[in-house]
């Protein structure tokens, strides 16, 4: 007999990471190259802050239900769509970053060709999430939130011109996907999704900026600094300076905090954006 | 006055080139960067063959509806995430084609980090199409057929692998679009798509087989030759010989007639296919 205590695994204790992991294997077949099927989890476990999909359950939640299916896929989706601009991003032929989330990025671990597929992989299956689903409106909303137009893909595709408008830049790169969590969120609990755009938005453009004092070292993100100076990016902290850039993060979090409905202020939405904003303010 | 006739524009008389270029465009906005905006254009037009969507349309026609919003909504879509699987493959970390299409392939000309964004960009731009027309059934279908399941990306890491199932491989890489056509055409009508996806699989199967003759010279396909081969990539070819290739592309061709459903024959359909069959077994 066994005498360890069973412990809940932490993953599976967690209905988001439950649900992320059987979206992911619902994409998957027994046919499925190995590599490629082990490379995908890599992508996605451990993760991050989770703060897209976060966002998109709390707007579900503070609009009434929380347990909608449309919320859980769409969280899972943003999730996808999020981790596949990062094994992009981190590509050697854009960021060529070695490390993400203190272990090897996935082409270093991989190869170039398996991050290439990796990417294309996670964008297309969040799209398959949505579609399960049943949720059209949803894959419009994040194939604007991710695509060419003023998405993801539009964001990293400003790096590429020989000068890139900053808000427009941080809007497409960012912003886009925080605002498509909290849309996603509203119309999965039946709501009106323009009253949480905003928030949403200027949330994502808080932490953008955030992320620019991050790196020039004035915010601890976890990631490694200098990179966008490096590459010579846009960044409000080099337009504006840290003093200014820092109270643009604050005066941000206000204009996110302000666009929430009266009617839906809901306690688990506050008490995170409370923690949010510790987070992005923090020296 | 002008004694010039006045000369439709050719592209714009085609009702499928039109729709891809329109569906494109709302794919885009007016703060889309300009060079992403311009490699756009040039990986999808001018294109090639359309097999995939003339597929997609021919089966809804066959079907009892070629008018509907749909079917023209899932061409597109469908050209769009052939296009961008043309634009990743033809990366110098796969198969490294300077030459697409009679000119510079599309890394060859605006780079590789403009390639890894145009084809992000495209399968986006797929997914946001079908989104639009409400065609949430068809996202799940395309997303299988261009997933890390069994789909074009799983096919494509089968090169990664140190050996791949020959079938399993034509399969995922190639059939599996095809097949989708043909179930996307089928459900744009309301019919039973299950009918159509044998149909378009053996088609599929056909193409690929006739495909790897082209990579031995026996096909003229328009594409260099021998890039099989160099990459070791499995073949029907190297594994059976020209004959017996050449037999199956034959016998791929027969089993797929035998698979239209005896109430939808139709003629654009069958000529079409005689078209396409000459095409696929002329020396």
């Amino acid at each position: 007999m066994n005498s360890e205590p069973i412990r809940a695994n932490p993953l599976l204790s967690n209905p988001f990471e439950q649900a992320l992991r059987s979206e992911l294997l619902l994409s998957l077949r027994a046919s499925t190259p190995p590599q490629l099927r082990e490379a995908l989890e890599y992508a996605l476990f451990p993760g991050g802050a989770r703060l897209r999909p976060a966002l998109c359950m709390l707007v579900a939640e503070a609009c009434g239900d929380a347990e909608s299916r449309w919320t859980m896929a769409a969280a899972c989706a943003i999730e996808m769509v999020h981790g596949a601009s990062l094994v992009h991003d981190d590509l050697p032929c854009f960021d060529d970053a070695e490390r993400r989330r203190g272990r090897p990025s996935l082409h270093a671990k991989y190869g170039e060709s398996m991050a290439v597929l990796v990417g294309d992989a996670l964008l297309v299956a969040a799209f398959g999430v949505l579609g399960r689903s049943g949720n059209a409106r949803g894959v419009e909303i994040l194939a604007e939130a991710s695509g060419p137009g003023s998405g993801i893909i539009a964001g990293q595709a400003w790096e590429l011109e020989p000068s890139a408008p900053l808000e427009e830049y941080h809007r497409a790169k960012t912003a886009s996907l925080f605002e498509a969590a909290a849309a996603l969120g509203a119309i999965s609990s039946g709501a009106n999704e323009g009253a949480w755009r905003a928030f949403g938005a200027f949330l994502g453009m808080a932490f953008q900026a955030a992320d620019d004092l991050g790196d020039i070292g004035v915010v601890d993100l976890g990631k490694p600094t200098g990179k966008d100076a490096a590459l010579g990016r846009p960044s409000i902290v080099r337009t504006e300076g840290p003093v200014a850039a820092r109270q643009r993060v604050k005066s941000l979090l206000d204009r996110a905090r302000a666009e929430i409905p009266e009617s839906k202020t809901s306690m688990p939405l506050q008490r995170w954006l409370e923690g949010l904003a510790q987070e992005l303010l923090r020296r």
